[in-house]
């Protein structure tokens, strides 16, 4: 049977290895989730870099270009990490390079594995599905924060697991402990984050709205995965249309 | 205010950094449990040893020597990890070498800590008042298995945050996550471990009875501290006597 398992920062990725798997990244607050948005109102394309340097140079050479450290929009950088940033149909079909505190890393520490696809509560959905009607095992890899494991991207992980179901092996232990945290948080995981570290951080920055929407499940149903360093919309195969 | 946190994994042990806390090692099952136990029931010191071969040196030199590996009592060494080994009275005022699969490396990790404390449910009240009545921030080490997450170290990590009450901050994520499973799990420990890998993997071995003991809250009230390369029992200050 299939194996699911939770990374749950990046500085394990190493302990777990990515290769021949599935690896889904998350990084609820907001990586991901923003991606995921920006992706759906129709950017063409998203290029994760590590640093802001990078992110600068795409931006000289045409891109739209988001960097964020530390929850805040870098100086000189167009866009920050908020989703509503990108429901606005005159970036539709652009080129967008983005580097975040936790959100990017965790994706190139990923490039190894057999598929690397971008998670969020928005398109839970649509991810899960796919994960069912595919052979490989899966690695879901919580950004977290810094390296520090965190609570929103645990739940994520808790929530995936659950629509899972059958379909996967998910009795290693951090799969047992993010599924048991989701369940007792589901019913209302905003008051169960209101004392994280990372929702106190973004409190602090006035975002309560941003963690309202990233929070909202199938919002969108599209799939981004990473093809040649660009995250892209996933295009269905023939069987599947 | 002191603040406690979890580090869930040896392998994240630079994310989170020692210097001036005092470090909790923990690997339930069973290296910190089978150290109390000897320990309480009269071995000198215990000296934890990265290799196996570190181990036998000692070893030759006139020390017991236990070393595991995988579960199992390395071959040519008189003691293995299982606490009922120690609780006779022949091996009292001995010198015992340690090498395991996870716990010893949580020690070696942690030597540049305020102070190592050697914690399990067999001392966890006492490790708690001790832990209340010194004043400096708290990490919980969690041994887990080869670098990731076990469910048991996590159980007691959130049973011991419970125990300190309002003398800490605990409001970090990986903290927050250890009590909330620890109070959904602590009414049937052994239950909600079953599923769990370690369990699987000494359930193999036939060692249910260590679990149960393991398990157990107060057994002892000794504090095992590193001193000088050695585990000892924590003697009692004047004021504390």
């Amino acid at each position: 049977m299939k194996n699911v398992e939770v990374c749950l920062t990046p500085d394990l990725v190493k302990t777990y290895g990515v290769e021949n798997k599935i690896v889904v990244v998350v990084d609820i607050l907001r990586a991901t989730s923003v991606m995921t948005t920006a992706l759906a109102h129709g950017i063409q394309s998203i290029t994760p870099v590590a640093s802001v340097e990078e992110c600068q140079c795409l931006k000289d050479s045409g891109y739209l270009a988001a960097a964020e450290r530390d929850g805040k929009t870098v100086d000189g950088f167009d866009f920050g990490n908020s989703p509503f940033t990108y429901m606005d149909k005159s970036l539709a079909g652009k080129k967008l390079a983005v580097t975040t505190t936790n959100g990017t890393l965790a994706i190139t520490r990923s490039v190894e594995a057999e598929e690397v696809v971008v998670g969020s509560f928005l398109n839970i959905s649509s991810v899960a599905n796919y994960l069912i009607n595919q052979p490989h095992d899966v690695m879901i890899l919580c950004a977290g924060w810094k390296g520090r494991v965190n609570l929103e991207d645990t739940l994520f992980a808790g929530a995936l697991i659950e629509l899972l179901g059958n379909a996967f092996d998910s009795e290693n232990d951090s799969a047992i402990a993010a599924v048991a945290l989701y369940r007792m948080a589901k019913d209302d995981m905003m008051g169960f984050l209101k004392n994280s570290s990372h929702a106190k951080r973004l409190k602090g920055l006035s975002i309560i709205k941003d963690i309202d929407f990233c929070l909202q499940r199938d919002v969108y149903d599209i799939i981004p995965v990473l093809k040649d360093g660009e995250l892209v919309i996933r295009e269905k195969t023939y069987a599947e249309l």
